[in-house]
């Protein structure tokens, strides 16, 4: 009795996979089967480069055939995964927190750069620079707990919107780059964010932004103290840093927070130099881009003379020399942001 | 045509599901059809309150339920998934490094610590101490760049034997931690390692041994200089720590690489009180573990007054006060290396 069901039971699956195969392919959602994994970009050679890379990369059998656990794709955040104008968005947090302190510390009026900052717009803190807003990031940072930064980000991200489109922070993300990161994520790649900013002020928003969680966050960290609070252990903030993941802070970053070298590697400004620098000394295929602004009217142009998200001319010519994929905004993208119209 | 065959596909389909069912869970490996996850534990309370915990914290719909993202296990290395005696295997590692680098070093036939360590045996290093091998660490790794020393500890792994058991340090490791690991993977867990050691030490060959991946690796980490070497960028260790991961620098090492506070975490000495306060600290349910050393027979015996993996009269007294569990390797582990027979 039992053999003759485990027979009949065979045979079904057998004939059930044989009809199976053709409708499962056929319902298959996957970009390999023609649907656009980038939908937010226009059909240029970079959108077709980058496809290109990914499928060679991910191809069984090929001699550039990356191995699922090889696969770390790093991103930038400020103004390559985010907008980064009129100022970083991480010091906009500062200046609205130092704004929110100010009435207990009188004596942040007459100095400096609390004094400019309190009173002028943004233009007064790309003045005072990244030692200027250093000071301030470290005034209105340092003494909080791990648990109470935690809050203070998620209570302005709710809350705060952006001066020029008047959306939340976490609208100004681009769409294509969110396309990418899904795009890579379906092709096996583990999503890593390797930014300036500091880590505690993007992880609590990021896995919602991006689908990429806490634990893949690479960002600049504060020195802490250990202390026992109400019985309680707590991490607290001093007002320095322990790790600077900027230039090349980015590879030490990699390397000490992934240990593996990245297979691609997005950036979009000098801080982002190494880290492809670093992405490309792997050998093999790599591949790594960087994010051009030069679109003025769907977002901002800006370059060599920016304080902010510098993309100097030499980094232009390391780009070119080295096959760096450089994505320009305005001719690459069909839409910016999700709440636009694609083009 | 179409129509016929699709109808006769979804009925075939139907009808084999309605037979796959009873099939695949008959063949089912997971542990809630009655496998044991755990077959090295024996069937002591502390095997199965650490199961009531997974399973309680795993289960929908109970108030104790943990989101899959949420689910870190953090888990120390030296002495808590590998032995640690006669010497901590990374001080092992130094001291075969040092003799190997000694001929091009005649200073260190006069100098301390390096002559009695070059000399003496294991308790040479012990009486060096933390300090003494700090200075030992540093003059054998600094220099080197990271490819190069992921090069020397995959050599010195694939040859290096332990000096009593004369087994490859991986054979070192404890079969019923390895077997914790995957029971927490296959429960949707994410283990991590946070260890004192240095993280460039343990990541070439965990994965293998462990099935921890690099990226999960947090561990103690040399500052580096970038430069620029033949052309090619590479970071070099320099003589000094960027970071200690051990004491109340192991839940800063969770907070700065993981950003997620452990649901589990598993040590063996004082160096891991604090992940273990910082673990329960979290709230709701939590699961700290320690492994307590009191087997001689098969391993070895050791607790406050050992110099390695001190573990404290005043850190058992804690434990018992905050219902951590404390493993007894003689009374609750069936076999301790799986190169072992089972009890």
């Amino acid at each position: 009795m039992r053999t003759q069901r485990q027979t009949v039971s065979i045979f079904l699956i057998i004939l059930t996979f044989l009809w199976i195969t053709p409708i499962v392919r056929a319902l298959d959602p996957s970009p390999s089967q023609g649907k656009d994994p980038l939908p937010s970009w226009k059909n240029t050679t970079t959108k077709k480069s980058i496809i290109a890379f990914v499928e060679k990369v991910t191809k069984e059998g090929t001699p550039d055939y990356v191995l699922p656990a090889e696969r770390i794709a790093t991103f930038d955040n400020d103004g390559t995964l985010w907008a980064e104008q009129p100022l970083y968005f991480p010091w906009i947090f500062a200046i609205d927190r130092l704004k929110a302190l100010a009435p207990g510390h009188p004596e942040w009026k007459d100095r400096e750069p609390f004094a400019s900052v309190l009173k002028g717009g943004p233009e007064k803190a790309v003045a005072a620079g990244y030692s200027g807003m250093n000071t301030i990031v470290m005034a209105t940072h340092a003494g909080m707990t791990t648990e109470e930064f935690n809050q203070a980000v998620n209570d302005w991200i709710a809350v705060a919107k952006h001066p020029k489109t008047n959306r939340y922070y976490t609208e100004m993300v681009y769409q294509p780059m969110v396309e990418i990161l899904a795009y890579l994520r379906e092709k096996g790649f583990k999503t890593f964010i390797v930014s300036g900013g500091a880590a505690d002020f993007m992880r609590p928003w990021v896995e919602k932004a991006y689908g990429i969680p806490a634990e893949q966050v690479v960002g600049s960290n504060f020195t802490m103290n250990f202390k026992i609070r109400n019985g309680k252990p707590a991490l607290v903030f001093l007002p320095k840093w322990s790790f600077i993941d900027d230039g090349p802070g980015k590879p030490m970053g990699i390397h000490y927070y992934i240990g593996r070298r990245p297979v691609i590697a997005f950036g979009n400004s000098d801080g982002d130099r190494e880290m492809l620098q670093w992405t490309q000394a792997g050998g093999g295929a790599r591949l790594m881009v960087l994010v051009h602004h030069d679109d003025s009217a769907r977002e901002w142009a800006y370059g060599a003379n920016s304080k902010i998200g510098t993309f100097s001319d030499s980094l232009m010519t390391e780009a070119k020399k080295n096959g760096w994929v450089v994505i320009s905004m305005k001719k690459d993208w069909k839409r910016i942001f999700a709440f636009e119209k694609a083009e």
